[in-house]
């Protein structure tokens, strides 16, 4: 197997003390480097889209913790009211991605417990250290599912850039192709902020792996053409049963994929899960500005006025499903047993 | 029922003998109109989607045919020679809307039996009436499916701007809503070329009928919210057994329906039907240009020579298909038999 070169979204600064992002919302244009030195900046960041997938908004919130940590500590401030104050803070800026909230989690507990931000930067570094290790195994995992000679599609960017690693959905898509399987990668563009136009074909073709573009839209007639075997995608968060919230899209891609027997992929670490809710029904959906779906550099495609309704994810239950690649093992058939299973919750 | 005031794409001009088109393309932000004198030009015109919508794009050409043979007579050419090439040349603009091909053949049958101009121009403008009072019936069979308080989804544009009337599609939803039920239309943008956000929802608005804009992707997430009740499209071309071809993301859309159990419908005049072929596997599937895709106002969405697949329209087979409107009435079940029967082949 061939080394796996990914681009890499988020970056501690130790001589600056700061976090380092990509900002995502230029690429492929621009590669410009955001530094977020205050834990309002990283809340900022989040909420913007600076940085944007569901393992790395966790990682992202948990060095803003760290920020947070070394304010109240050169302020002299309470550190664990103003730890409390910064949880909540970057708690609020994006609902639906549960990696977030299980970051938050982790790195509270140690801030209630009394950790300094030295404790508190090594957790973070450590939650960075079992992601990309996590993306490592759940790559292997998922490319086991990938045979040579398949065309493969993917939803919106589940990448190197999305991740601490190598990537959830195209971390899959990286390690069969290193691997030495000839696979054609289809993207699509995903409506309305084309992070598949912008980032994942992007990704691919710094990886050299073989791609086409695609609009939301034609991925139905890819299948019926026969040009598509297999769909993996990431996740944001995924209940207790599986069912998974995604990209808004993918429960579209999931339903053309069961109307043609092509088996239809998840690829999450264990943080993605939030096993307090049963079902997917319970996952609250982001919704965005109208100005995502309107706004056409500057202009707008639409009458003015026009009502517009932006879901930011939708929700695919666990019956169109195959499986799920995770760090700890595939699960499959995807029901609440086996998701707890493979977790280790049981 | 109140009256329908529509936006009318095309109209011909006795004064300057030129058929004047709204150009689609600048929609909704400007009105222009291009004034077509030659065959040259109107093939161009065809070609570029100043007009589009398969049977507008007919009657268009119905002029062109017109215009073809006012050029032989000026010049003294041999008018039947002249007006095959001028057929030709129009028939070589889009492949996949088979109204084309049908006004081509009935102009091209006057012509061959030695019309003059004017009797072209009179057949030209009985074409295009036929197509309004075509419109008009097909709307009334479509709005009987149409319940008050429902939710409709309509893809790409089949409105007035496609069409000599008051569309298929939208019509056939103008009728309903002339009729006082109260519906709300959800509107595809329709990437890549955004006729749904850029000529639907304007065309709506100024029917006063109550519309929201998505991006194709959130169709799927609408219908499992219980927000859409009834689909119905135009179609580019069907076949005998109802397969089919319409703008790209109709199947995905019909897919997405059956999967909800959603109605799916598709509302066409009698001159979109090619009985010359069994089913959808026959029909041409037009391919843009990339940049069709990748092009955001003039910048790039992806990285430089990236792969792009854009088909302009996809088939959608009959059994996912509820009905048929047409002008001749409704074809349910979608099969040959009754295909032929409604249309009056039997």
């Amino acid at each position: 197997m061939s080394r796996i070169d990914v681009v890499v979204p988020l970056a501690w600064s130790e001589a600056r003390f700061a976090l380092r992002l990509l900002d995502q919302r230029r690429l492929p244009l621009e590669e410009t480097w955001i530094d977020c030195a205050t834990v309002d900046e990283v809340a900022c960041a989040i909420r913007d889209m600076v940085v944007r997938g569901a393992p790395a908004i966790g990682i992202t919130a948990a060095f803003g913790m760290v920020l947070a940590a070394r304010q109240a500590e050169r302020e002299g401030a309470g550190a664990r009211e103003h730890l409390r104050a910064a949880r909540d803070k970057l708690a609020a800026t994006r609902p639906t991605a549960v990696n977030l909230f299980w970051a938050l989690q982790r790195m509270g507990e140690l801030a209630e417990a009394g950790a300094c931000a030295d404790e508190l930067l090594a957790e973070a570094k450590r939650l960075h250290a079992e992601d990309i290790e996590g993306n490592r195994k759940m790559g292997l995992w998922g490319a086991a599912r990938i045979e040579d000679g398949m065309g493969v599609l993917t939803h919106c960017n589940a990448g190197a850039l999305a991740t601490g690693g190598i990537g959830t959905a195209i971390g899959v898509i990286a390690t069969a192709h290193a691997q030495g399987k000839r696979i054609h990668v289809y993207v699509d563009e995903t409506r309305p902020r084309l992070q598949g136009a912008r980032l994942t074909a992007w990704e691919l073709s710094r990886l050299g792996i073989p791609a086409t573009l695609i609009c939301d839209n034609m991925a139905a007639s890819l299948m019926a053409r026969g040009r598509i075997q297999l769909c993996v995608t990431g996740a944001d968060r995924i209940a207790a049963n599986g069912d998974a919230a995604n990209k808004i899209g993918t429960y579209g891609v999931a339903i053309a994929a069961h109307h043609h027997q092509v088996p239809f992929h998840i690829a999450a670490p264990h943080s993605t899960f939030d096993l307090a809710i049963p079902d997917g029904s319970h996952i609250p959906i982001e919704e965005r500005d109208p100005t995502e779906v309107t706004d056409w550099a500057g202009q707008s495609t639409c009458p003015v006025g026009m009502a517009v309704f932006n879901p930011s994810f939708d929700v695919t239950p666990a019956s169109l499903i195959r499986s799920i690649f995770t760090d700890r093992g595939e699960i499959a058939p995807v029901q609440t047993q086996n998701v707890l299973e493979v977790l280790g919750h049981t």
